[in-house]
């Protein structure tokens, strides 16, 4: 049912893809729903490729606390839905993709008929409050494109999105009483004062304008709205929640009640009443602004000047075909939902943030003009330096290079003059460890797509990497590892710090800077100082040089290590896998470490500490759910078992990725999780970003073209590729044969046809 | 001591003034001290001419709970200083002048030496916190500047300002350990949640911007900072006392508590530390912007670029002494100081509201640029439509005009689009009675004295005037009154809006409106529907038209009466004296009203009711200390005793107006008080504003020059000036007799001389 739904709903986006070129469109394999259920933290709602708006249902408003205590269960809403539940409290503007923290959640809208109630009410009383039964029957979840039957109204509800406005269309039954709610107290992982202010302005019968002020994740975030109706409101109202009501005094002045056009206060919620007739369509466009009110209403009039609701949805698709459309593959239906439903999740964040005149608030809090570039921000970069970013380069060079701007002019903005660690709406979350921006501007360099100023950029990384106040940089400069006594993550961060430092190092030697390639490649080598041969693993190292007793390498907890365990972390040296496999005692020693992280049995009160995913992401104690081991299963490649890596990646590519609405094994992160299985379904991998090599793994498609730019396309051909073929039997590139495991960016940019040769028996 | 040190320090501007022309300074007369005792509510500390910094100390935080409780003790702290104290907490920038309720007070900073406190400490043990006592005697209060010794810490502390930049100087002993704290929490009439949100960014060792976001009086208020030290601090650090510590665990990756370089909350303190020699100048420049740090940093570099501290106060003195010299008196030095300082009260309010780049924030939150004018806010119309705006079309009239444009950009930017009634910082107070900014607007209009758009300020007069939601004016049109059911103001209110109409008339007959004119010249008979013949009262009536017999006519409180009681306002028809006397029974009964209101002995229990003034603020039961009477001694002139308007008018200058701290008979209400003293004093008033006449006092001077503009005086001589001489026997204008008890607008800016010849009989 939703899927013929879908069809039928995207067939002007087909039509509009056909006259493109003359095949299939791309959107409808689409499946924003895949990833909803469980741990996979993705929205089913609407938006375009990096869009400002994210418009999406709650299905809890997911407040942080619960008769007082911490609520447990906010963590499963940080994109604000959950397959599994059954009533939906309203759509709002803002979700993060994946994340495993969250915050957003603005400006929630909810239409309802008969008497008026502001209040949500609870899951298990769908009437008690506006919140409305739903399900997934009556549900459509596709790129750009949003549809539900809300149960308790009976009200179709339908959203599409421009890049900065929210368009909403909701068919009413006939009613006297039908109402627009929009609470401006609901939020994701919302908590007493976390709504820090709100305004609104009433400026005529179907306009308003206002703002709502948070300190969330983003400590001082506030985002404007411009809201328009396509029908004039009858009446109108705002109920303020706050407990103190200062001055009430001079206020008594008006009658507040109703019509009285403006209000501020931090717990406010507004409603607007119709009458409608059976079948009668209210749209409201919801136009949000970093920089102003005044921003808002200018993009809202120069994005979606109209009231034409299949067109800004058709429009969208558009854009959506054309980004889907940089990777071609052929395949079953099921793959192709997985692969663009993937291709789609890798392009949602990092998210436009900036008005259609540049404006954008800065992390000084000052507003600021974007000069010649597109501001973004939600840098999730601990995940997503990994293949996001690498991937961008091959398909989005543009958009990544304006994102190392956009890193850049953080890094100026910056109190502590660093580059974004977790740039979260002109705020730094400092979430996770590293300062793997670093990664990003390397991988640009070394790949040549440096349009931007590549010196500032390695100046940037080196005043970020020699900040010695930062978690532990200071001892780590001096003694080439952060001591236990300093943190509860020192081997994770000594581990991935070795990494960045190798980054800088390869992007200093690009640009020609001899002494700083020295200092940062001799840094890198500091992932040798916290291995103990003793045991074999990667392990905390206290301040007098000795190694910490107590040390279980199964564990997460306290043992040194953020999401992952010894197990995982003792392999993060993507820099320098030779020397890696040397420090850990060579081939077999190495492979049968390997092989027992994939096949051993985690004991259970293990899996309680794995944070960020379920059983399911979880293959023996390789954890792919989390990001540090997203290299491991192509580390065979430096042993002479590379036809291992072949059947690993093959076997996570099954087990972690389905088209369904658990089909996620974890968070997406943003689009890291997705990226990874796209390079291993095209069969390579940047283990190391800051490298031009890439890892080859296991093709999982039967043909792949790539559109690497300047009308150049890269062919990727797999003979006899089946789910038992999972072995590489021979390469050839443009013909000729392509020996040992890598291929190169230059290779690939080049463009050209590279064929697999698949079989079912290993080397 | 205190005269002699001033005198002293201000040879500088002396010296500037004595090369502008061959006469003593003015500034010499300037006792800001003046009103700063008891009910004034006028603050001793430094500012030049409407700027937008107040620069003064505060002697009490004055939090407007005490244990929980209503801290009835906040009322006295409206300008944060109350001359009895004897301690000080802080010195910050901004502060009303002589207002009757409170907010502001940002940006609180206090030096220390010793062992740092960042808690103010009680008045009763200055030394429990970084509040000091401090003694009069080394207190020097003059036109910007101020400056005090800290007894605890023997620092002496220096202020003068700019129009947009505070400045300090404060000389340490020798310590290691001097401070400077910056307290973010602190402001007048403060309560929990005042503070709405905080943010501090440190960019070098000696500057810094912030902003400090209030719920308050303004009800949505944000003002920007940027400070800059003379000296690097040697550390610094922030406090944050927000009961809640959102996402701490990010933060942990730094040592926050010290030369950590931001901090946003609700609750903050900051201190920066230094190390001084004995008699060291540390000196700041904290610059302030209504729209941004941005803002707030490019006004200190174009006022003050530099560090002389000297040459910023004699330059802001040179200000002030342009503005005095608008009225040159001859007198005792004791009348000067009395005049000079009246006319400095009547130049501190309103207060320029923009950026030097001419941004400035809206009514309607956003920024918008000044397009020709200067934007002013702080407009307390209630009180100064009556001879402070009355006052500027004589001396400031460019500057009455800039505040007729940013009225009507206020207007323009009104969610209710409605002009002013109270605007305080892009918000509306709605505080007191009326419409009364159409009173200003007239007043300019008919005096001609409108290079502003006259037809759109008519508009905006009817529209406000019309606005039928607006405290009883839709009951005030339909039956040409407020009915007591409808407020408990009824009563004033139809009075106040009588005269408003009555103004509106005015413009629209300058303008040529004559159905505009006919509309609002009948409403402005409605004073008459609230006379009760039979008590021969102004008297609350109900809605079915007959009047509420509960009635006291010397309350106040629930009489349908504000700050007057029915005696007072019983005579509020300025617009129409013939049709009040006519109307309260003619003449002999009129004066014997009059007469009565100044002598009657008003019994104790009515003293407790009557708002914002002391004792002294009252002269049998005529309220001077209240406006709502500032017209009635003029209303004899209407009799056949006018000279009991002249022998009244002397007594109250001499009751009401001393050049001591308690000078003031109640709160000088942002110039008000001391406009009326100017005129009073001069022999003439303003009792209708948007009449181009003024009734004829008493005057109180030997002589006084009026540069009215263009090079013109207007000469006044008083023959036979004296204590007792209180009577007018002739009066001659431009050597031909003056008959009747007026003079015009055009008579008085035509230049001239007006001589008055006094005795001390009456005619």
């Amino acid at each position: 049912m939703k899927k013929t739904l879908a069809a039928l709903l995207l067939l002007p986006a087909l039509y509009a893809s056909a006259q493109k070129n003359n095949r299939e469109s791309l959107v409808q394999y689409v499946k924003p729903i895949i990833g909803t259920q469980r741990m996979g933290h993705v929205y089913p709602g609407a938006t375009v490729p990096f869009g400002m708006v994210q418009l999406s249902p709650e299905t809890d408003t997911a407040s942080y606390e619960l008769n007082g205590k911490y609520n447990p269960d906010v963590y499963k809403y940080c994109a604000g839905y959950q397959y599994d539940d059954k009533t939906i409290v309203g759509f709002s503007h803002t979700h993060f993709s994946g994340t495993g923290h969250s915050d957003l959640g603005d400006f929630l809208i909810m239409p309802t008929v008969g008497t008026l109630k502001l209040n949500p009410g609870t899951a298990d009383k769908p009437g008690s409050g506006y919140r409305s039964g739903f399900s997934h029957a009556n549900e459509v979840s596709a790129a750009n494109y949003y549809k539900v039957k809300l149960d308790e109204s009976n009200i179709t509800a339908e959203m599409t999105t421009t890049t900065r406005v929210g368009f909403h269309q909701y068919t009413f039954p006939k009613s006297d009483q039908s109402h627009i709610i929009l609470d401006l107290m609901a939020g994701i992982y919302n908590y007493p004062d976390k709504t820090v202010w709100t305004y609104v302005k009433v400026l005529d019968d179907s306009t308003l304008v206002g703002y709502r002020q948070t300190n969330g994740w983003a400590r001082t975030r506030t985002l404007y709205f411009a809201m328009k109706f396509s029908k004039p409101f009858t009446q109108y109202g705002f109920k303020k929640y706050d407990k103190r009501q200062v001055y009430g005094g001079f206020w008594g002045k008006f009658n507040q009640s109703k019509n009285f056009p403006e209000i501020a206060g931090k717990q406010i919620r507004a409603y607007f009443d119709f009458k409608t007739n059976e079948g009668e369509k209210v749209k409201i466009k919801m136009a949000l602004s970093p920089v102003s009110m005044d921003g808002a209403m200018a993009n809202m009039q120069t994005e979606a000047p109209g009231w034409d609701f299949e067109k800004v949805k058709n429009d969208g698709q558009v854009l959506w075909e054309k980004e889907l459309d940089k990777i071609t593959v052929t395949g079953s239906t099921e793959k192709k939902q997985d692969f663009y439903t993937a291709m789609y999740h890798t392009m949602i964040n990092p998210t436009i943030y900036m008005d259609v005149d540049g404006q954008y608030k800065g992390l000084d809090q000052n507003v600021h003009k974007a000069d010649g570039f597109t501001n973004y921000t939600t840098f999730s970069l601990w995940d997503t330096y990994r293949a996001l970013h690498p991937l961008f380069n091959i398909i989005e060079p543009q958009r990544n290079a304006d994102m190392i701007r956009s890193m850049l002019v953080h890094y100026d903005q910056s109190p502590e003059h660093m580059l974004p660690v977790w740039s979260n709406s002109a705020n730094e979350n400092w979430c996770m460890s590293g300062y793997h921006s670093v990664s990003v501007l390397a991988d640009a360099i070394v790949k040549g797509n440096a349009p931007f100023d590549a010196d500032k950029a390695l100046d940037a990384a080196v005043a970020t990497a020699r900040h010695r106040s930062y978690e532990g940089i200071g001892e780590y400069i001096d003694r080439g590892y952060i001591p236990d006594e300093k943190t509860g993550v020192s081997v994770s961060n000594t581990l991935e710090y070795a990494y960045d430092d190798w980054a800088i190092a390869q992007m200093a030697k690009k640009l020609g800077k001899t002494d700083i390639y020295n200092e940062f490649i001799k840094r890198s080598e500091n992932y040798k100082n916290v291995y103990d041969p003793a045991v074999g693993f990667m392990r905390p190292k206290l301040a007098n040089g000795t190694f910490r007793a107590k040390f279980d390498p199964l564990s997460t907890i306290n043992e040194g290590f953020i999401e992952g365990n010894s197990w995982n972390y003792t392999l993060f040296a993507p820099q320098d896998p030779e020397g890696l496999i040397k420090l850990m005692g060579g081939d077999k020693r190495f492979v049968r470490y390997l092989d027992s992280l994939f096949t051993m049995e985690l004991p259970d009160k293990y899996f309680a500490e794995t944070e960020d995913i379920t059983r399911d992401g979880i293959i023996g104690n390789y954890v792919h759910g989390n990001e540090p081991s997203h290299h491991v299963a192509y580390l065979y490649n430096w042993t002479d078992k590379p036809w291992k890596t072949q059947e690993r990646i093959r076997m996570i590519l099954n087990r972690m990725y389905k088209p369904t609405p658990d089909g996620l094994g974890g968070n997406d992160d943003t689009g890291q999780m997705s990226a990874w299985y796209i390079f291993s379904t095209l069969g390579f991998y940047p283990i190391a970003p800051g490298s031009p090599e890439y890892a080859i793994g296991s093709p999982a498609i039967n043909t792949a073209s790539i559109n690497v730019g300047n009308g150049k396309q890269f062919n990727i051909t797999v003979k006899n590729q089946s789910e038992k073929n999972v072995y590489i039997q021979k390469m050839t590139l443009n013909g000729k044969p392509l020996n040992g495991l890598s291929i190169t960016h230059n290779q690939i940019m080049s463009g050209g046809d590279l064929v697999f040769y698949m079989s079912s028996k290993h080397k």
